[in-house]
């Protein structure tokens, strides 16, 4: 049997380019390697349009690794962050701070809603203490896209850093540096670059980099340290994953092949488009407003039946093939799909093709509720 | 052109079968993959002889940062941890401690000198606030290997802590840990076990975890959280490196298949002999005396001639299909050659034919002098 796709965003699915780029062994201070960080970087710094001002530190482990690397060196011991939180990954980089001991404060809205950058400017006001504001781009947890652009204005017009984490976002959603002000972006190989899972990087603007020096609560995670010693050297500090970091090279190169960032985002957005409308003929509702979501990841209310238990659909749809991901939601019961990966349509077809199935089988839906056109059942509801 | 032979000491040389154990994408919260990180949990506790005692937490990122993740949990903020150093992997342990606060003191011999453990216990006795001590199993620096079951025997009867870096050795190398009392040990997925690098885990006596609760100074690097949360659940906090995982599963079912640490050590002991020989034959000096030496990595004094240039050596050697390693010593100027990894004394002979075809044509060694008998060229020196 095949082995199943992955819809989750991160570890997603790669193209086999990506991974036979693994069947080589590096010296991890041999030139050739040295040769394919420095255009990773290259190329990650032009992807996020900041080549006049920013340069890419890449960093070991999975991306919140690199999170809590960028708030630990960014945030100085006596500064002050404030997270915008609609979801997990908010709350984590909220959590980092306060675990790496710097001051943290929390603008909290619910999980559908998007931040007010009028509310941004008002706390901003009310705290001069406040020193940086953390904004993630796509929050994961729903799929839910937040306006880092406005934040970064209201941000910047107080003269405050902003520091963004674009996991699910970075290289397909776009946010070019040239027009959004922001002191560091993080994101990581393995979501729309379509890595392999095993490194993040951080895009950060070069004076406050250069202005971090002794801020870094952790040796491994120390970002001025990594990036002097790269840009001395050529070489990682300590032992990179250098099978990842081959992968990730052709990844980008297949990215900068396939049309960069547009045709990125095209090639989601219409993943997206096929399964949305896919699973709301089967009657599945979406949690989030469709203004408000990203072709990343897609939050969906749980078939409404008595019986629904997330773990037996889990295994039904993964029988017939896919890997969906469990919702990240504390009050609504949800399951999510996500659109990004090496697929296009002819994949997320397939994967509607077996959430019906799926659903069929374990009598949580009906071929009677399939066929009744999707506004009938809603006023139904 | 083949690419060149990996002779360092991780990144090493992987077997074919291990590189393409990457090939197929996983999900990170899946059944499939959870069992494969149980698994490859349950064999590293197993080689380490641990079973009764300790558990197995992995990491994401290198070896470093399971280091430090090991020293930041298990020394209290309010310990003390004295490191014993005779290279850069002491001085780097000793240098995380100072980093993220914890308080250090350093027992430093020479390069080629190993500690004597009664001088350990005295400075254990005169100094009651030190409450763990940290040693370096082999120091791949110079490839010493250092008197961890005689230490470790002085720590336990001075009712302290002991922290092993077994980084270059685990697994090859014999520590069981029936016989050597340590609360921790820390290694990666891409050394003595042959796997690729992205993964470090720390062998972790289970009280001594469960006590350090609160320590940490890290979010990402908490390892009580991350064994807590992969109990409770099967999964990583944050998303693992897949494809790596799923090769160092493989590397670990062929280290097994190949009979284990004694086989690895015989393999590994084979390679040594037969790199010592042939450089010797070319009238190359070790850098350490034999008894001390590790089956690993060894250190050789650059060829005595006022033109040698190690960048030149690296390049010609290169040019010939192997990668050795830069020397790491302050005062000597030397060059390592790597024993581990996916070879056999086969690719040994051809690495030895490889520096001896570049030496020559570099004019650093004679025809003339290679064929004096060794003897006679020491005592000429």
């Amino acid at each position: 049997m095949r082995e199943p796709i992955v819809l989750t965003p991160g570890p997603l699915g790669t193209s086999l380019a990506t991974k036979t780029a693994m069947l080589s062994d590096w010296g991890s201070r041999d030139g050739a390697f040295n040769a394919l960080t420095a255009k990773v970087c290259r190329q990650l710094v032009a992807i996020a349009g900041a080549q006049a001002t920013h340069v890419c530190v890449p960093l070991q482990g999975s991306g919140t690794f690199a999170v809590e690397a960028a708030v630990g060196n960014l945030v100085p011991r006596g500064g002050k962050l404030l997270v915008l939180v609609n979801g997990a990954y908010g709350k984590r980089m909220a959590r980092i701070a306060g675990a790496i001991g710097r001051r943290v404060a929390v603008y909290e809205v619910a999980e559908a809603v998007r931040h007010d950058p009028a509310e941004v400017a008002a706390r901003l006001a009310a705290d001069p203490t406040i020193t940086h504001v953390g904004i993630v781009q796509c929050e994961t947890s729903t799929g839910i896209l937040n306006p880092v652009a406005a934040v970064a204005r209201v941000v910047a017009q107080a003269g405050r850093r902003l520091i963004v984490d674009a996991m699910s976002a970075f290289g397909a959603l776009p946010l070019d540096a040239r027009d959004v002000p922001y002191d560091a972006l993080i994101a990581s190989s393995n979501q729309c670059l379509e890595g392999v899972p095993g490194v993040g990087f951080v895009i950060v603007r070069h004076e406050s980099l250069m202005a971090a020096e002794g801020n870094s609560h952790s040796l491994a995670l120390d970002l001025v340290d990594q990036y002097r010693y790269l840009r001395r050297t050529g070489q990682w500090r300590f032992t990179p994953p250098t099978h990842v970091v081959a992968a990730f090279a052709s990844a980008l190169d297949q990215y900068r092949d396939e049309g960069g960032q547009p045709a990125r985002l095209a090639r989601y957005a219409a993943n997206c488009a096929t399964l949305c409308a896919g699973l709301e003929d089967l009657g599945l509702r979406r949690f989030l407003a469709a203004d408000f979501q990203a072709p990343v990841i897609v939050t969906w209310h749980a078939p409404d039946h008595p019986e629904y238990d997330f773990k037996r659909f889990y295994e039904a749809v993964r029988a017939r093939g896919f890997l969906v991901h469990p919702g990240k939601l504390a009050r609504a019961e949800t399951f999510r799909v996500g659109c990004i990966g090496a697929i296009d349509r002819t994949e997320v077809r397939q994967a509607v093709a077996a959430i019906r199935a799926a659903l069929l089988e374990l009598g949580w839906l009906s071929e009677l509720e399939i066929a009744r056109p999707p506004a009938i059942r809603h006023a139904a509801a």
